[in-house]
């Protein structure tokens, strides 16, 4: 609605707020068996904690970092260059591609030659690459060959990032690492699957079982790799996307890198409006993380918004064309089946995901099926020439808590199960969509239906939203829900943002949706037992009990909106350093009690539980005088 | 820190934005089987729906009201005056209480006669009350004698608001009765004890047997009785009050009505700075709802913070000067025993409970066992003097992750139960205070040792928050926790705002921290099986499935922000008539197609599940005309 400037390609600039390294942090690589595996990591340093013996240290706690170069000083950010495409050595050493002397799609050839479009065009001179005839590079089939790619490799250190540094950490800290360990790994657990400590062979055996995939398109090499599934690291996405009525090229990739700087994992681009073609080339080329999309939409574009006008030849055109610019994978919603259409007759909201009433709507006017289902074969043909992953789609989703778990989803879903195993017999990795809203009661179940429909492929999920009655709020009502499909198994939560519902996000809507995913995926990942995932936590409470306050805000998800909120009330330097805050004010404060009873225990020179158990008696005299006064002039 | 003018009570005025209806509400009232029973509630008017035939009605749909007169534009607010006394002949009907000819506690007696206080002093012209030598005037002595008071049928049509028109408000909706009731009782629901219909003699009953409390002091005639307990809806407490840097007494109770307008269900003064007394009058004559207090941290100014000065005498005379104003809960740290505190010792945080410590230090300061557990029985002659209920407090939460569930938690608990056990014996109402910081596995186990060791007595839990890595989103990290611990069984969430662990909340963070404990535990009710929980949840998402957005944002739990961000598009008041919005833009909308497919089905005169299953082929090519113009001009 609002009217904005033209985007012109020589003004595209980088979001300033967005390459900054986050407090305190610096970038570190970890190399692997080759000099060209180097994977990102964020290490936050710590103050010392002062004691009466001088200062001890607080070991750096190391963070797995999503920001990609954006956040290193070293790098010089020029998103009219695109990012360094770090992956293209080891694309061309497999020997299995060819470069193509251009777009092979006839659209994406018509706007690559249109100078209409040239005045926003992203300047790419690199050509696209395919798979030679006869040859599959997806990295389900390299796995099923037993061969570890430099991508699994990379994906096994990275995801080690806070595990090989627990013991070290721990002992630091002076804690007790197997009662860390009983607890990270309690009786009912989910899943006992996970290993102490992720190998590359780990990830090979768990992409060959189609357990997780690796959205990693040849013709997208900037991406530094990651992985989704059970066994790992719980996953997020954000969307981003102009609609018609919505933003502009440059916008959408301000968000983007908004969206990894906080902590987003894939980012999906579901614009809806013109210039889709321009705009995605520009995510692409700028995105250090796997990009998704829903094809459908810009099919539907291609037909003017006539659902019934779709065919499979534009259908196909337009998965190549993408498949060309590097899409990592693709939203087909090939479970949408004609017969399961009266399904959704009785529900209280019907179809509510865009791609599956473009397909029932198409369905219906046809009354034919679904042509995704039909062509099924044919598109996995295009996804082994590129490795681009199948997200298939659950066009028919709820979208309300009546609708939950019903007949229609669950008769989806079963389909999904059986384009799963179409999908593995061409080795093209797999993943599936799933809620929605969904009452906190019903989400184990959908889970479950899921790992048992789906034969474990990983499940993707949408929130769920565990009430519909809070909208502007819904990044909370889905957050609730994520977190528990998280622990039951979720290996990717796409989020919500508080704008869901109501209106398009911005950066801000894009950064507070993050937040909530980064909670529920983390929250999730402490209930699984994930080795190392609790080191932070770990780290952040004993930075807050000793009053370091520059450490808590900087060892938290969101260190600017920590320190703000602290400020409000004190915003002195000095009380940085405070053995108070302002909730209890100087006059009381029950850390600081505890810390007197330790202080108090190490003067005397006996270690705390026995300063407190033997002899408590006699000391409490001798406590009453040293522990008077409790609180340090700052 | 900030210098704030002097508060003068001939200024105190009421917060003008607290005080209008919400959009579309109106107050109405119920009575019951005696006119002085009238029962609030909040109905929310919905716009018809528009159909080929003409309009189609939405009923209102009527909902739990927490916010007191101050929503109902018949009662004129004057905060100076107070409320009315709505209970004070059901007190004196009792005939079970004298009127004293002033506070009988020494403190109270001072702070009413010393001139240096008249400037800032509520001017209450009613006298205190107390039983009679001998009497027992709690809830929960008249049940356990059969009575069925005022309160308790209060109660019962206040739990009932979205039961009794569950029937019809689902008939008129088309909706399938059947299907909604048997989602609410699944198989595996945690508690099949909620029956459909509350009666007064199940409120009784519930209170005979210690399974929920009605906080009811008889110095607080003013409060609209509510219950606590696990087979009612879920409740929400919010915290207010001031420290040495905080806020004034005008902003407390500001807090206090703005808590109330968004849903809190109790409101705790945890006020710790100077004129503590004051403030506590001004709330409590103010509120609607029972106002919980830690007494502890009153006395603790009263020695000047020297917890180690404490003695049973003071915080005797405190209790008494807190139940002559009208407190009708106290949290009680009777639970800290001395052998327990070296079971912090290994901890990662120690004790985080402020009044845990207090009692921590006294303990340790005269190696002496904690004087609230010493003297609990003389603690209970006074609670049922006034009926004034125990929330007995856990002064051993675990402050973060790493010390979830441990043995210090336990050890408290157990001896929780056993206090529980003797206040039952004296009739005084009694639940426990639960977590803190526990990760998402453990939750359950937390709920189910609560419910064996404290003989099902109500839990009332702060959170527990699922993470420490949050700072800044702590309503969040802990809205997880709470939905869970609330379906489980929590039977109250004391609610955690943004500011947690950074500062003291403010009226914003005071509004997020209730909405986020809304969502929390309205998603328990809903996964409870709640009876008629679920029919909000369905009427807002008939208004967003059929484009209604006025009747979606009123709906909702916050029509105020919901519409800003619709707004922030979409401005034009013509927008929200639009058949469409900003997410999809006007040239695709899923919602709108499953629409198409219904008013097609209706134009044709069957059933939209018969349009679609029979003769589906036949009708497709008059679909394909009929339905090529898909979006309503607006």
């Amino acid at each position: 609605m609002n009217a904005k400037p033209p985007f012109l390609s020589q003004h595209a600039s980088v979001d300033e707020n967005a390459i900054q390294p986050l407090p305190r942090s610096r970038k570190i690589y970890i190399t692997g068996s080759r000099p060209d595996i180097r994977v990102p990591m964020r290490e936050i340093s710590q103050n010392p904690t002062p004691t009466q013996k001088g200062d001890e240290g607080n070991p750096p706690i190391t963070v797995y970092d999503t920001s990609g170069p954006y956040t290193d000083p070293q790098v010089k950010i020029d998103i009219r260059q695109g990012l360094p495409a770090l992956r293209e050595k080891w694309i061309e050493e497999r020997e299995d591609t060819e470069l193509l002397t251009g777009p092979t799609s006839s659209y994406g050839h018509q706007r690559l030659v249109d100078p209409k479009f040239s005045s926003f065009r992203f300047k790419l001179t690199r050509q696209p690459r395919r798979a030679l005839k006869g040859r599959n590079v997806t990295q389900m089939h390299y796995a099923r060959q037993g061969i570890i790619t430099p991508e699994m490799e990379y994906i096994a250190i990275r995801e080690n990032s806070r595990r090989e540094e627990m013991l070290e950490a721990f002992k630091a800290q002076g804690k007790d690492i197997h009662r860390l360990l009983s607890q990270q790994h309690p009786g009912h657990s989910f899943d006992a699957a996970i290993p102490p400590i992720i190998t590359p062979e780990f990830v090979r055996s768990e992409v060959a079982l189609g357990r997780a995939i690796i959205p990693a398109n040849i013709n997208h090499p900037e991406i530094e790799p990651m992985i989704i599934g059970r066994n790992f690291l719980v996953k997020i996405n954000a969307n981003i996307g102009n609609s018609a009525l919505g933003s502009s090229i440059q916008e959408e990739v301000e968000k983007m890198t908004w969206a990894i700087r906080w902590g987003g994992d894939t980012v999906m681009d579901l614009s809806t409006g013109k210039n889709i073609h321009e705009t995605r080339e520009w995510i692409i080329r700028n995105s250090p993380v796997p990009i998704g999309t829903v094809p459908i939409y810009q099919a539907l574009e291609k037909v003017d918004g006539k659902a019934e006008e779709l065919t499979w030849e534009m259908f196909k055109d337009t998965l190549i064309e993408q498949a060309e610019q590097g899409v990592d994978y693709f939203t087909i919603h090939a479970g949408v089946r004609l017969a399961y259409i009266p399904l959704t007759a009785q529900r209280m909201t019907g179809i509510v995901s865009r791609g599956g009433s473009i397909l029932a709507k198409w369905c219906l006017a046809h009354h034919k099926e679904n042509f995704l289902y039909t062509h099924f074969e044919e598109i996995c043909e295009i996804m082994k020439a590129y490795d681009v992953s199948f997200s298939l789609g659950d066009g028919l989703r709820p979208g309300s808590i009546y609708d939950a778990n019903d007949r229609a989803q669950i008769a989806e879903l079963e389909t999904l199960g059986e384009l799963t195993s179409i999908a593995w017999r061409h080795d093209v990795q797999t993943m599936i969509e799933g809620p929605g809203h969904v009452p906190m009661h019903k989400i184990k179940e959908n889970m479950d239906w899921q790992l048992k429909l789906c034969h474990e492929a990983p499940f993707y999920t949408l929130g769920p939203l565990t009430t519909d009655i809070a909208p502007g709020y819904d990044h909370i009502t889905s957050a609730i829900g994520a977190a528990m499909i998280g622990w039951f198994g979720t290996a990717m939560l796409c989020y919500v943002t508080p704008k869901e519902h109501l209106g398009l996000p911005d950066k801000n809507d894009v950064k507070d949706g993050i937040m909530a995913y980064k909670i529920a995926a983390h929250a999730a990942d402490l209930a699984k037992g994930h080795p190392g995932a609790q080191i932070r936590d770990n780290a952040l409470s004993k930075a807050r009990f000793e009053f370091r306050w520059d450490d808590q805000f900087n060892l938290g998800l969101d260190p600017d909106k920590a320190r703000e909120f602290h400020d409000e009330t004190l915003p002195q330097e000095g009380a940085k350093l405070a053995h108070f805050c302002s909730m209890c004010g100087p006059h009381f404060c029950s850390m600081k009690i505890t810390q007197d009873v330790r202080d108090y225990a190490e003067s005397v020179g006996v270690s705390e539980e026995q300063a407190l158990t033997q002899g408590m008696a006699e000391k409490a005299q001798e406590f009453s005088q040293t522990g008077h006064d409790l609180y340090k002039k700052v």
